[in-house]
């Protein structure tokens, strides 16, 4: 997995790069340029990324370097970076820091952070779709129409609408996972999809994957309710406690933090058993991400 | 081409529907939906649309009512949009004026703008990505990586970014070119190819069709320029006299009113002569909207 990080970041780092795209004289604007590197390169986790090849090797056995995967990698942690600028910005959730850096609205200006999360929107579509022959075109189009589908009105972009209008408000725990599904689930689920279809998965695989891709995207919102109340803000690289202060209904405030952690066991188990039905020779990869996402500390 | 209007507007009302996705129990959250639809629907001249429908028809002598290409259209239709929505924010432009109606931050707060500006750039590659088999996915893969670059950093997004950095500079007439190739030219000509592309167009015609996108992509600014200087606000449905305001460099600043109308004729000749060298033979819609273009008052 260290390898697969060391792989991702290269990458980023590359398409990040301010060069001219084949058959153009143009480049990237330095102010453009430097506000997209920012909010991308040096920090995160990169969960998404190391989901989508974990898939890949899972359903593929084939080493996760080869073009399509990685691309797919590189598109998901594109979106999730430029809804991270998004939702920082003052007229979303206003915070000032990230990945133990500020954000980018205070260090390139409001303007600076809306364009810069915009291109990084594009961005990801335009990975996706590359003009050198290393992708089959039909991949191509099933992984934008996977990724546009997880991260628009009816994925994370929907969710941060609903998330947005839920302040202050109660909401059942069926609403709560609703939210949480569109918010962060949808495009962790992509992740391994994206892998999955990347690899020619079978249809008993990609059925399996996707029970796996739901339970741990809703894993991961639930141990994050949990990891705002109990961890601090320079652990977390991000401001603690921000949920409780903003008023937001969360898993802590609906079930307690004890159910909350008994819960995100509850959905450890299942994405294992998913895991243990698809029918794939070694998921150890995704065994192991998915226990990262259950016992992370921030 | 008043029916091609009548057939975008119905497809773009059904596509920014509230209904769920095939395969999901989801529908977009309401606010979202009404301020998506909000910044779409009721307004605009289509001129991108109408240029993909145009290139499509020259280029294949089918009816444009097919499906590739009507999603074409919208998907760059909503693209212009999402693009309108963030350019109109307090941090962007600062405009409370847009087709005649309170932009779409005014209506529905900074927060509700920003969101429906990044669900609509992400339904513009949903809408190319149909599950549905009506389009070839070869296409599909070409029209978003066509899209994609056309909008993003060397594309829409970073014309936009030179544009912020340009207030108060005096630019030369090549820099001002470059930055409006890029800020308004390049989604043009993008739609130019994208109508172009689902009609399967020769390399000639392409070719020919690439040229023809740049001069009218070029002339649709200049004649913004003089537009901003010559026409009143009512008749623009959109602030008038706000680069002068602004002290941005344009085309007026830079060679005066007459000079730049003349440099918009001079371009309109150039996007006829690209048309003629064609080889289509029947490319009087594209003709048409060119005049459009440089003749229009508002």
């Amino acid at each position: 997995m260290a390898q697969h990080l060391r792989h991702v970041e290269t990458v980023l780092d590359d398409l990040l790069g301010q060069h001219a795209p084949p058959g153009s004289a143009w480049v990237t604007p330095a102010e453009l340029n430097h506000a997209m590197r920012y909010a991308v390169l040096d920090g995160g986790k990169r969960l998404r990324p190391l989901l989508v090849l974990a898939a890949y090797e899972a359903v593929s056995g084939r080493n996760a370097s080869d073009a399509a995967p990685m691309r797919a990698a590189c598109a998901v942690e594109l979106i999730h970076a430029y809804s991270l600028v998004h939702d920082d910005m003052p007229c979303m959730d206003n915070d000032v820091l990230r990945r133990g850096k500020p954000t980018v609205h205070v260090q390139f200006g409001q303007a600076g952070a809306l364009l810069a999360g915009d291109a990084l929107q594009t961005l990801a579509f335009e990975v996706l779709t590359p003009l050198d022959g290393s992708v089959d075109p039909a991949v191509q189009a099933r992984l934008c129409g996977i990724l546009a589908r997880a991260s628009g009105r009816v994925g994370m972009a929907g969710g941060q609408a609903i998330d947005l209008s839920s302040v202050g408000r109660a909401l059942s725990e069926d609403s709560l996972r609703h939210m949480h599904q569109l918010k962060t689930g949808a495009l962790l689920q992509a992740s391994v999809m994206m892998g999955a279809v990347c690899g020619l998965a079978s249809a008993t695989a990609l059925q399996a994957l996707e029970a796996f891709g739901q339970a741990i995207g809703l894993a991961f919102q639930v141990v994050d309710d949990v990891l705002d109340v109990t961890a601090d803000s320079a652990t977390l690289g991000k401001t603690a406690g921000k949920d409780a202060d903003n008023d937001k209904p969360t898993y802590v405030s609906l079930m307690g933090l004890e159910r909350s952690r008994a819960y995100a066991g509850t959905l450890a188990v299942q994405a294992h058993a998913a895991l243990q039905g698809s029918g794939l020779p070694d998921t150890s990869a995704l065994a192991a991400l998915a226990n990262r996402v259950v016992h992370r500390v921030h």
